[in-house]
């Protein structure tokens, strides 16, 4: 964890001003390069650069390229590995280059027109909810459901969770629970994109189809692109402590994904979906 | 304002428990297009797709080509116009060409290169100060200064105009104000970045000079491409409801901006620079 924060020196102006040193999320970029076979011969490209919070970043590239559908299983990977590049910071690994199997189906074209016209938003430059469906894959349906009285403890559960959150106050959080609302897996990172895909990638050593069995919870808004990413991992059921946007309701409905916002103590808002059980 | 929310059918789930309409922040992807003469011949290219709330669409166009170093000044730009494209959404202006000036120096390689790696981070695949520096054009020192208990006023003021913001919750504000600590100017979108965006576009029919006496005002956090919008913009004082991140921070004092963070009734952090006046 240590990675995560850097001490500053900050002056408290107020009622009681004073010198201190302060906790700060340390941000920094991350460059993804695949490596591809074509024609027999390895070919490196650049993927992207994200600021992120240094820590798990292989989970990080993992899980981007499997929720930006860029790769349909982790088995496509055949290795995967941070260096330190001069192009970015030189003091810290800030480069993951990921290899992709040489049976891989890519298109480094597809991969260009793709970030081109997709920024940090996920969407292809043709947007429509059929164009995301194109990418999630089939898979049996999920049994996961969750008693109501369970999911009003999640907000408060994911406070606990986030030390770091606490420390800093600059860190998004996603976290995966299971049907009795306990969190089972829970990442950090300034960006809740990220945060989402560290989370997603860490489920490369074990089995991300249990993922269709869990729920997923955001400290943050449910954003159509954290939609799509949970969608695309073959999450049923997403709670946030914030509100959904328009797209994301769209999103839920068409994936038929419960959608939950607003995680208060007393109450939560249910936007679509029959997951929760009511007691 | 009515794009900026959609009512949605929800069921409120807990003590009292209720099926109810809310407004819910539209989210909708909005393209740029940027049309240059090359060898005298008009080119169209296509420079982002970014999520955002409709409204605004031109300021944010030329807010981003500003701020993200595309354009060095408005006066590049000859022409700006929305369309709807079958491309994205069917039923709204979705999409915003620029027209350039025909002696305005671009090279749609090098916008390749920059989007292709830099994603929604705004920094080259060449990650330094130093290679942000290049992007800030030389100005003028700015004489703003703002008193202490002014400044401990901005974060309810935020609060109280942003009307939109308590609607749906949905919403990231960006605010200009002055050394009153008065905000002269507000806009809010679904993104922090197209937030600032926004608001640095519209002073295309102004001075952006202005910009150099006052200051900027966030909702959410201080992060690295957010400070370096607002270096790009000559902005000299940054106040955060949220904290900074490190990178900011380091940037912050590079370009020697004025950085606070956490604004409290009663207190702010103040991570570098010397424009507060203490009472």
């Amino acid at each position: 964890m240590s990675d995560q924060h850097r001490t500053v020196p900050v002056r408290r102006i107020g009622a009681n001003s004073h010198a201190f040193n302060d906790f700060v999320t340390v941000e920094e970029p991350l460059e993804l390069r695949i490596e591809h076979y074509q024609n027999g011969r390895l070919q490196q490209s650049s993927v992207s650069v994200t600021m992120r919070t240094p820590g798990d970043d292989l989970d990080l590239a993992y899980g981007f390229l499997l929720s930006e559908g860029i790769v349909d299983s982790f088995s496509n990977v055949e290795t995967a590995r941070t260096h330190s590049s001069e192009a970015t910071a030189p003091s810290s690994d800030n480069t993951v280059v990921v290899r992709l199997r040489e049976d891989c189906n890519f298109d480094p074209e597809s991969l260009l027109r793709h970030f081109y016209t997709s920024s940090s938003c996920g969407v292809c430059g043709k947007v429509s909810l059929a164009a995301v469906d194109v990418h999630i894959p089939r898979r049996p349906a999920s049994r996961f459901r969750i008693p109501s009285k369970f999911v009003a403890t999640l907000g408060d559960k994911l406070r606990q969770r986030q030390i770091e959150f606490e420390r800093t106050g600059g860190l998004h959080a996603s976290a995966v629970f299971d049907r009795n609302g306990a969190i089972v897996r829970l990442r950090e990172d300034i960006g809740r994109h990220n945060a989402l895909d560290k989370l997603i990638g860490s489920y490369r050593d074990s089995d991300v189809a249990e993922l269709r069995e869990h729920g997923l919870l955001l400290s943050g808004r449910a954003s159509f692109e954290l939609l799509q990413k949970a969608a695309i991992a073959g999450i049923p059921f997403v709670a946030s402590i914030g509100p959904p946007s328009t797209l994301a309701v769209d999103l839920a409905r068409d994936q038929d994904i419960t959608l939950i916002g607003f995680l208060r103590e007393d109450s939560f808002n249910q936007y679509h979906g029959d997951r929760v059980i009511h007691d």
